[in-house]
């Protein structure tokens, strides 16, 4: 095998598929990367079981061939090389030189013979999202999931699409986060799966965002295939029904205020000063007219703060996480942002005239 | 006690004294930050008893006072008040009212009576050097002192000012770094003195390094004092007679050789990525006519590259540990970089024609 590539194309296929690369596995092969040069192209492949994904890079091919090497060598020498064209080859004995400039490093590869096939996934049909789109409505809702393996269904996200419209949710017992979205071309069909969130975030992080560019996904009863640019990731979907959330949804309020959502932000993120991680004090928001004044009081003191909100309907008194109204603030574009309340027993809900975001979050049990 | 500043001045000056703040003392009051206001100033303090820092901070004075407030939850609050004037108040009972805005932060405090005095530094003289040039010795030296407290001395500095030449200079068993510096002003006394390398690291993360400001080194027989700015930062010395590493200078050689520094910075940089933390292989250097080979072999893989080299006498073949190779060449301004050798056992100086730095790294054995 050999090819010459440049250093950029080189390491940005490396750093797309590194995201697949396991770290602690008992098959070796697996923080392995397989490059696979065949007359048309050059292949990454990088595959931990759960998650696969593959990439071509663009370069001149001059002898066909495969080798696996390992990742995290293998990203750092090409991470370091200078910024010039790259030459890979490799010998009989798996050894791969890599060359440029002046210099030259050989590492001692394995022959990818047993690195293990991506999935082959059925690609009958298709919607499409901007990347702008998929990265936003995975970042608006990923902080919610949990991260206790403990619930399978909890650490993953709920996507639905349906009537042309794409949902996608998340809740970990405490809060329940959920972004929508219009597609742009008409698909048919309906779909309910949860997608590990691993997976998101690592789709988030390697499509680049833009507008412009698309993703294809394709969903079969076990995996989910998202296709952007050059690249492939294919990935397990969790098994089992989500819970039922459209029933923990509703429009009835007693109380509606809204307010400046900066302003809050940093009147929340002052207030956390006063936590420590051990021990969780709520915030006591208490509405009173257009006043909403924030207080919290822990072993290390306490804090108190006020802000002028439009209020509508009766005063409450509630008591929150204040992390939790912080994520879901924070995932609000939004300037001016809307809560309802029904009482301080139940879960309040922000949300938007468009319908594109619900964030529920429960309350704390203050005493009165 | 009652002062109002501005949210950036105390800021400021919190940042100052709270590299003196202890993190893992018995003594509790030494997390603590003592404020003192007395009718012509506001002075913040911080002791961990090897080190001492005390700052004055702008702001109105209504009521003189002291309260010691814990450094990490006064250090936080402050920085997350909106920047605006921040006023401090404080009742009988040692409690803090911080206020700023609409927000109203209440913590408690001590007394600060048994907060311990800094100690008395004698002002009989002093020498003068542009915080640019403090910054820049201690940065450029501070690398190769040991973290190894088995050896007290190594962990130090040694610093002395000798016919208006200042000299610092540090070293860990394998390598020497050492920088001149000529004073500006007049200063006939002789000093030798030993200071804590965290007193050095804290001094220069401290001055602002303009080559316009200036800070006053008072030198007594267990303390130095740096007077700066608003700042006075107080230090213990390290007692004892310092390694002899006038004998170890010498400027016999048998190969020299000249380079472009960044050429060769890069190529180790490359070299190390084969080095992991555990073993450390050395960097062999090869140098024939002029031609410098750099070779490393590890059990992860080999690397070879070629820099050209403007050589003086005999070629030579050395190993050494990449790192302190870096290490120096990283500390040392010039683009264009000279070595000496004598021998492949014998350590190597990195020095230039105007003398003021020297960098001697000891080889490391290398089968033939």
């Amino acid at each position: 095998m050999k090819i010459i590539c440049s250093k950029s194309n080189l390491l940005q296929g490396i750093n797309t598929v590194s995201r697949a690369v396991s770290t602690h596995s008992t098959l070796t092969i697996l923080e392995y990367i397989l490059i696979e040069v065949s007359p048309d192209e050059i292949k990454l492949t990088a595959n931990d079981m759960e998650l696969g994904i593959e990439t071509t890079v663009v370069g001149d091919i001059e002898e066909n061939g495969r080798i696996a090497l390992k990742a995290k060598i293998f990203s750092e020498i090409v991470r370091k090389l200078p910024d010039n064209n790259v030459t890979i080859e490799t010998d009989e004995y798996n050894k791969a030189y890599i060359t440029c400039e002046k210099a030259k490093f050989d590492i001692s590869g394995k022959s990818g013979e047993d690195f293990p096939d991506l999935p082959n996934v059925e690609k009958n049909s298709f919607f499409i999202l901007s990347q702008f789109t998929l990265r936003n409505i995975i970042n608006q809702t990923i902080f919610s999931i949990s991260d206790n393996d403990n619930n399978k269904m909890m650490t993953g996200e709920y996507l639905t699409v349906n009537n042309n419209k794409v949902r996608i949710a998340s809740l970990d017992g405490h809060r329940i986060s959920i972004r929508y979205s219009e597609l742009k071309d008409n698909f048919n069909e309906e779909k309910k799966i949860v997608i590990p969130g691993k997976t998101l975030s690592d789709v988030s992080k390697i499509i680049n965002g833009t507008v412009y560019d698309e993703v294809n996904i394709y969903i079969t009863d076990n995996h989910i295939l998202f296709e952007f640019d050059r690249t492939k990731v294919i990935s397990r979907l969790i098994e089992g029904d989500y819970f039922n959330i459209d029933q923990m949804i509703t429009d009835d309020y007693e109380t509606r205020i809204e307010f400046n959502k900066i302003e809050l932000l940093n009147c929340l993120d002052r207030a956390t000063l006063l936590v420590k991680e051990s021990d969780s004090k709520p915030i006591i928001l208490n509405i009173e007219g257009s006043n909403l004044e924030l207080s919290i009081t822990s072993d290390i003191g306490s804090m108190r703060e006020d802000i002028e909100v439009k209020k509508e309907g009766k005063d409450i008194r509630i008591g929150f996480n204040p992390k939790f109204l912080i994520d879901a603030l924070k995932a609000i574009d939004d300037d001016e942002v809307s809560i309802n309340f029904v009482n301080n027993k139940a879960p309040c809900f922000i949300k938007n005239e468009n319908k594109d975001y619900i964030y529920i979050i429960l309350p704390v049990n203050i005493s009165e």
